[in-house]
């Protein structure tokens, strides 16, 4: 089914910036390889997102060709078979594929605080980071929380699993991430940690607005400190405790839960 | 977080067979390879799976003792190396592959009637169909049915990210889908298609059960035919149009909807 085309005519802003830290990431990681339509045109559309280099088929050109003029862009000409060698054969790539600079970043600070909050404890699987982006765009989710250490580069699979959320939702990547969790509580937030074994079960707990949602990666779960900082553990009600569930499955069901079952405070 | 270890005391049953039908399928797809220690010890523990070969780090091995014992299955001693080796690299085996025989065929009449179905049209995306397959097992659904063309094969990616779900959720492979939809409505499934352009959101509709969610691939979506054999077309209430869900956390979040609004009929 056709989806409708990004419009990012009321892109986040951003707040006062924190004093420069020192990144522990890799230098390689701040630059990225945008691939496929949909996470190209999001990336184009974000003014924010500083364009290096773009390669793109007739076709593909075509398509964006808005955007493109937009932004006063010469893409490279290419053949699928040129994109097929650079990202491999397996890479869905669409025609297209964007050398982008990263983001400003973006702190606790720059977040809407009325908001749904995804917070990423250590999950380290680009694709499921990716797609709970995904899903974080797709209900309107204020921002997502990740670690700066053990998470995915926010580029290649992971931004391709995101089909442009990407440029969509704001990412915080933070130090320690049980004083980011103690500073949302300070401003208000309830801060629900995803944990299998808890005792409450999601679809009973009084929830209240602003809301973020804390998950952990397949197998480590939470960590000890990030328990310790949630104001609640919550399970998904399951039918059955042979499986768990994905973790961006999880996160789309605990925010689809809670845009239906909270109102903006 | 550990995971409960599947108990499969109750495995599916199955019932009378189908005749034999001239599959389309590629022969090697028929013999598979798991691996993962969900995945094997899930496989392990139905006893519909044919095992034929099990190589296993001594780790590994230990974990997987009680079942290795009760399989009667003696496993090749191997090194974390040898299996980067077989599988590649980036593959998370934790040290334990498993090569298996397909598991006998299920057909629509084999599944519970009073349960909920998740019915992919040609979702080609192993990494999503396995996440949707293992949402469908936490869900307690009765059972996945998928085309038999432009549907990946059961096993490796898919196996992985269904961690374990492959022999805990019957799947049916059809050759016509539009028939099989209309095999269901006969037995009074309620069919509901998600599809992002639907007037009515799936919040509102009164489900009944059984209940069967139709999805289709990325892009595509349903195909017309897949459509028109559907009680009713339905979205999944989100905040933005800008982006849409990925097929899996679709799946989920339906499976988790029902799962809350209905009961067993």
């Amino acid at each position: 089914m056709p989806r409708q085309k990004p419009n990012h005519s009321k892109p986040f802003t951003h707040g006062p910036r924190r004093p420069q830290r020192p990144s522990r990431r890799k230098p390689e990681t701040d630059g990225l390889t945008i691939f496929g339509l949909h996470a190209v045109e999001a990336a184009l559309s974000n003014p924010n997102r500083p364009v290096l280099r773009l390669l793109a088929t007739e076709n593909a050109a075509h398509r964006l060709g808005a955007l493109i003029a937009k932004r006063n862009l010469t893409p490279e000409q290419v053949l699928p078979k040129d994109l097929d060698r650079l990202l491999g054969p397996d890479t869905v790539h669409q025609g297209v594929l964007l050398e982008a600079g990263p983001l400003p970043p973006v702190s606790l600070e720059d977040i809407d605080p009325n908001g749904i909050l995804l917070v990423l404890d250590q999950v380290t699987d680009p694709h499921n980071v990716g797609a709970a982006l995904r899903s974080a765009a797709a209900f309107g989710a204020a921002g997502l929380v990740v670690t700066e250490r053990h998470s995915p580069p926010l580029s290649g699979v992971l931004a391709k699993a995101a089909s442009g959320a990407l440029d969509l939702v704001p990412i915080v990547e933070v130090k320690n991430l049980a004083q980011a969790l103690a500073e949302l509580g300070e401003r208000g937030v309830m801060r629900l940690g995803l944990a299998e074994q808890a005792d409450s079960a999601l679809e009973e707990i009084e929830m209240t607005r602003p809301v973020a949602f804390v998950l952990g990666a397949e197998g480590k779960g939470l960590r000890q400190l990030t328990r310790e900082r949630c104001d609640c553990l919550c399970r998904i009600s399951t039918a059955s405790a042979l499986t768990s569930l994905n973790v961006s499955n999880a996160a789309a069901i605990a925010m689809h839960w809670a845009r239906l079952k909270t109102k903006d405070a």
